[in-house]
């Protein structure tokens, strides 16, 4: 990040010396004094929005019994202005958490936060690499992950709002804003301290380069089809017989050709349904399992072996996320069966390995889980290098506003192949963002509005704040 | 767990049917008031302790430059009798951190701990494996991790306190309840769900009954030596070459013989202050080396390459602690000197891969980063069985008073073993703890009161409360 020398303030990469958010506060007070026309991020605001979502049982598979769904949410607020008009005064973001425990994940985006205060906001627009950095260097904090957890996802959430900020300052979708940048200014977004052992900086440029002269037709493609997609809704654990049948049946006949089951709690319902769901879905579209983590390598090979029948295109979360060996040893046996995981992998070091131990056949990166969109760079460079498709995990509260950004970006500039490339897609509480998905015969059609579509209305954000708004006082 | 049929209780290791903290106040406060003479747990205090230790640069380090040591702190509360007299009113119990953030790991703690109410304590007592599983299955706070991050230290903190809680009732220190546990006792301590690939609990079953008839001798041993230990306190980052060089001889003097130095910010600080040391403590000394993650996989083969003149027993955490195929190449290439990691591998299944991958050649478990004591021994288990030393990291606050333990029961009833075993010693903050260390010529004594050695005074706990505790407000 730049210095200033003339408000005497050095915000770098290093973490600045400032004792406390008292003092970083006096600093971004003093800065605005001396530079009141300068627009600067000033706050940052932090919610914790809960929606009650386990009293459906949407959402429910082997591990989450009865999530419901939640953000910690982060608004990024800018005052001063820079010739940048009209002025783009917010940055919205969020990590998305299951119900208990997102006000940790408030508390973390609220710590790593205040570290966004006094920076301006050309800076932070010319070096998002660097802001992320930033925000991640605090080395108290750190200790808490690191690079994982709490701490993490409340990184994510920051990261994402500066995403928003930037991309509706440059009046573009994020996906838009990464797509016209440079190769080596995507390079510059990624920390390669611990990935380059598999991917140097100089082999990501150059794998970048070679897919410069393809990006405007790729657009002109995105734009006019979209981007395919995947459906979870009809699967959850939580739904009968009956009910599995009728939203399988109800998918096909709204075009979708991929169909994701939930599995893992018990191996003769998953036979039952499997079959169920095949029926229904004939031989040609394509089934995925998802286990969410509930077993052992040598229970996943079982179960894999046990379900060979139903032709599984992937075997999702097989078994403990932080299992990088044990995913390569369950591909190993399961093959052509492939293995998915992701959603749960909480650094780019983790898909780093992955990767380079052929443990995963699909990369399901995750935008809040990851530290939000640069580290979410990392992983699709590291994924493209190693010819592994990526498949978003989505779903939950506001996941496919923010992942087709990411997947568009993929195909125009760094992967350039649709091939074996689906985002997840649950039609779940996009009433509640300013700009929502939209999804149109199995596919996303490209974002147009500026930002990250990652903007809930204000009134949704009154009226599922947790515990004080209006949608859980009803619930108490 | 058991169930309670006359309470209409069931606290099974499935998270039970209840909603909110307020459910579980009034099923506890129910239960109590239909059984008022058994012990049980009612109620969880948390407290942020924090230690203004960065004035000084103690423990400053590449990566953590400045650290306020602190605690995320854990008393269970416990009313009723049960036969157990003089009855066992607290159990103590907490995870380390670096100052900011504390709050982070203290609201897990809370999370996980109220978790713990209701629970008879003598069902605690008899299935310490089943409660702390109990304590880590909520659905909706493992989304934060799982199983890593701010959710897995304030679980840490829970299932520390109720094994000082299960050891002050047995009037036994903890090494000692774990060292007078059958084999299958033991087994039964740790969750398995993942680890099976690697190591069957049959397996461990009969590695630990191989070692049961020297158990005897070995705590007679231990009772009359105490356990080898190193010091880092001499080899801060922060401190200049005079101080080092002075610290070194005094801790020569004091009967010190393995010494650890801080590295991984400069290379030619790291040989110039290498040399230093080594010039002190003559040729046959052990000198270790820390690098606090601060390097890449290829810098670290280099680091290492550039100070092997100075005969390094083992290079301590030289990149991501989550890279296990990082660190097994930087083992392959830069033996005979160990890789050593641990302080900062967040569960039992990292610890899996790293044995199983041959990257490690010293196991470093943090007892506080593990999810408590019964995670720690899954970890000693998977290192027996490779035959790797565990080396525990300690230090920070209080982390010396609870390894001591772990390291104490490895010996007498896991590994059989000394040799290449020795437990981080650094002698700050002991004078806050009710039963602090004993360090006699470079050995741990056994501890011999009752419970884990990690209570806290209680002035201490008022006076360094962050942020409204006496100490705090005197730096303010």
């Amino acid at each position: 990040m730049s210095s200033d020398p003339k408000a005497g303030l050095t915000l770098g990469t290093r973490e600045p010396n400032l004792k406390s958010r008292h003092d970083i506060r006096c600093l971004a007070e003093n800065v605005l004094e001396r530079e009141p026309m300068t627009a600067r991020i000033v706050d940052v605001e932090t919610i914790d929005v809960r929606f009650p979502t386990s009293r459906e049982l949407d959402g429910s598979d082997a591990m989450n019994e009865a999530p419901d769904y939640s953000a910690g949410y982060v608004v990024l607020h800018v005052e001063g202005a820079d010739g940048n008009a009209p002025p783009v005064g917010e940055g919205h973001g969020f990590t998305f958490t299951c119900g208990r425990g997102t006000d940790l994940a408030v508390a973390a985006a609220r710590a790593i936060g205040e570290r966004a205060i006094g920076f301006e906001v050309a800076d932070v627009v010319h070096d998002l690499g660097g802001f992320a950095r930033h925000l991640a260097a605090d080395s108290q904090l750190r200790w808490l992950g690191p690079d994982k957890g709490s701490i993490h996802l409340g990184t994510a959430a920051v990261v994402n709002a500066a995403w928003d900020l930037a991309a509706k300052r440059a009046r573009a979708p994020v996906w838009k804003l990464l797509a016209d940048m440079t190769p080596q200014q995507i390079v510059d977004l990624v920390d390669w301290r611990y990935l380059t052992d598999v991917l140097t900086p100089d082999a990501a440029l150059r794998m970048l380069e070679r897919q410069v002269p393809g990006r405007a037709e790729r657009e002109r493609r995105i734009r006019s089809d979209g981007y395919p997609a995947y459906t979870t809704s009809a699967g959850w654990l939580g739904y009968d017989d009956a009910k599995l049948a009728r939203l399988c049946g109800e998918a096909i006949d709204d075009g979708w050709d991929s169909i994701k089951l939930k599995a893992g709690a018990n191996l003769d319902d998953d036979i039952r349904r499997c079959r169920i769901v095949r029926e229904i879905i004939g031989p040609d579209r394509r089934l995925m399992i998802d286990a969410n983590q509930t077993l052992g390598v040598p229970e996943a090979v079982r179960w894999a072996e046990a379900l060979a029948e139903f032709n599984i295109w992937w075997f999702e979360e097989p078994t403990s996320p932080d299992d990088i060996l044990g995913h390569a040893a369950i591909a190993d046996k399961i093959a052509p069966v492939k293995v998915a995981t992701g959603e749960h992998a909480h650094n780019a070091v983790m898909f780093k390995q992955f990767l380079a131990a052929d443990a995963i056949g699909i990369c399901q990166i995750d935008a809040c889980r990851l530290a939000g969109v640069n580290e979410a760079v990392a992983a699709l460079l590291l994924a493209a290098a190693h010819e592994v498709p990526v498949c978003p995990h989505a779903g939950g509260v506001g996941l496919c506003e923010l992942v087709q950004h990411l997947s568009i970006f993929d195909y125009i500039a760094v992967s350039g192949s649709l091939e074996n490339r689906v985002i997840e897609y649950v039609d779940h509480l996009h009433e509640h963002f300013v700009d929502p998905v939209r999804v149109r015969g199995s596919h996303y059609l490209a974002p147009h509005g500026p930002g990250f579509s990652s903007e809930m209305h204000r009134d949704t954000l009154r009226r599922f704040r947790f515990p004080d708004g209006a949608a859980w006082q009803e619930v108490a």
